[in-house]
């Protein structure tokens, strides 16, 4: 049994410091996830200083909190057998994350995402997907789907129709099986690309979406964060919106509810912090807690990786919660 | 030209945090770089948490150093072409240090060394040294040692007889165009394996000598320090014996000087350490600095680093000097 099985692309973040004058001088859009092919990520990664290496992914991080927080959590994804594909696997692992990689079935390298942190704290991602993005139906391991309380799944991977078809089929299993399937959007970005089916995912078969103000107003097209909660409430019976630095909302059929967010002495990195506060949200929801206790242990998730360099908790969640 | 030329093993660190509890369950001695095949070093990051990548070597190190302060620094040392020979050869290159990577004539896999930074601060490192430790005479590009002012090797490096011919080869290029060769010890227990070798090669070759108290006294099996500075004065016409924490010694064949360490607000990971020492030292020497001022630009170098997590400078080192 798990608490929460995860999907999405398996990514090594290269994570480097600049100034914001980096960002204008190559055309790059602060705070947003741009996919680049290879020759875009070798000019950039060129162009950066001295840089860090280490395990990212959105869902996965997602996983790495939940198991931080003493849940129980399995990671689908795919890596190639290469030292970037044996870093993430062992990062997984060694926080207690079993990880399903997939079938190695292309000769593509692990793919990596290239993150730059201002001094502001805000980071912009350029992101080579490698073999992250070939996942399919034949990688979604059913008995780990089924045996997942909560299976999430991230809205960067949606993107061709096989990992289309995949979300589809690891809903259909989790479904099957009684369970919750929840989304996050990922980035309004990808809700562009893909808002039809992306709506139609989310109206036919998600429980619990996650998402910004932004990535839900995108993916309804509609100007004002009221309208975008009456549509959600239509499709969902549970959205949790968050907005930033104010916390979140917790939108059902018929309420809506704000949980601050928990303060934080210095921002220092804010890559992770969506990713975390589900982590956080999703624990509390299988533990059963009321929605505003599951918003709370997200808030103190996300608290936690905001407060330094990196996408992952550096220390044991559980020993955050009182 | 170049004013620094550093030799060495180019090795990635894998990097975590862990409990003194690890370090005794696992036999490890604490504090020291201890080399180990591949099983031992698999047996070990699977036994460690969430880990991080950065490039590392202490001679690397040394010249990132060199290049943060505004020098002019080149390195010889061999990777292979895998993700972490691409990741080493970067972080040289981002920060200005013109790389040689030798021939890629073996198929074993780029070197890394998994440290261990436990509460303390304090590092214990397990090398798994990989290609890096195939450099042989061949690999001494004539004509960068030939243009930098001083030759820096690192007593790492020091084990194999090919090595060994490298750095004599390398020493020998160096004195044929009136460069200045030094070396530092490394580690005692390096001292320990290669005592003769190394002894006849500082009488030989060695102007500049870097090393602590413990290597310096193993070098000449001598009890006290007293005894090891004596003998060195015979050697070299320069040694520098670095005291932790409370500075440096600056002995020439006839007067000994103890320059201070710069006070750090809190150690938070002392890897790293003797190397930056090293790079603000000889990056002084070569503008001609007086010693005690080549020391104090050590000391401010071996302050950053030691004052977050990481080997190398995080930030300009040259904007630290007053």
């Amino acid at each position: 049994m798990y608490d929460v099985v995860g999907v999405g692309n398996a990514l090594v973040d290269v994570l480097a410091h600049a100034e914001d004058e980096f960002i204008t001088r190559h055309d790059l859009v602060k705070g947003s996830m741009t996919l680049v092919d290879t020759d875009r990520a070798l000019e950039l990664y060129k162009a950066l200083g001295g840089a860090i290496e280490m395990s990212g992914g959105s869902a996965a991080n997602t996983m790495c909190g939940v198991a931080s927080l003493g849940g129980r959590a399995a990671y689908i994804g795919k890596v190639s057998n290469d030292d970037l594909g044996q870093v993430f696997g062992h990062d997984l692992r060694a926080v207690g994350v079993v990880f399903r990689p997939g079938s190695p079935d292309a000769d593509m390298p692990t793919g990596r995402c290239i993150i730059v942190v201002t001094p502001d704290a805000e980071r912009t991602m350029h992101t080579y997907l490698g073999v992250s993005s070939l996942l399919h139906t034949g990688d979604i391991d059913e008995s780990v789907v089924a045996a997942g309380s909560v299976l999430y799944m991230e809205g960067y991977l949606y993107d061709r129709p096989e990992a289309k078809a995949a979300f589809r089929r690891a809903a259909r299993i989790a479904h099957e099986h009684g369970r919750k399937v929840s989304l996050t959007l990922s980035d309004s970005f990808c809700v562009d690309r893909h808002r039809d089916d992306f709506r139609a995912l989310v109206a036919d078969e998600v429980d619990i979406l996650f998402g910004n103000a932004d990535e839900i107003r995108s993916l309804y097209e509609v100007e004002s964060l009221d309208e975008a909660i009456v549509a959600v409430q239509g499709d969902c019976a549970l959205a949790v919106i968050t907005t930033g630095a104010a916390g979140c909302l917790i939108v059902t059929a018929d309420t809506i509810q704000a949980v601050a967010a928990v303060p934080v002495t210095k921002v220092l990195d804010t890559t992770g912090a969506g990713d975390l506060f589900a982590a956080g949200f999703l624990f509390g929801y299988t533990k059963a807690l009321d929605l505003a206790e599951c918003a709370h242990l997200g808030a103190i998730a996300a608290a936690e990786v905001i407060s330094h360099v990196g996408p992952r908790p550096l220390v044991e969640l559980r020993t955050l919660l009182a």
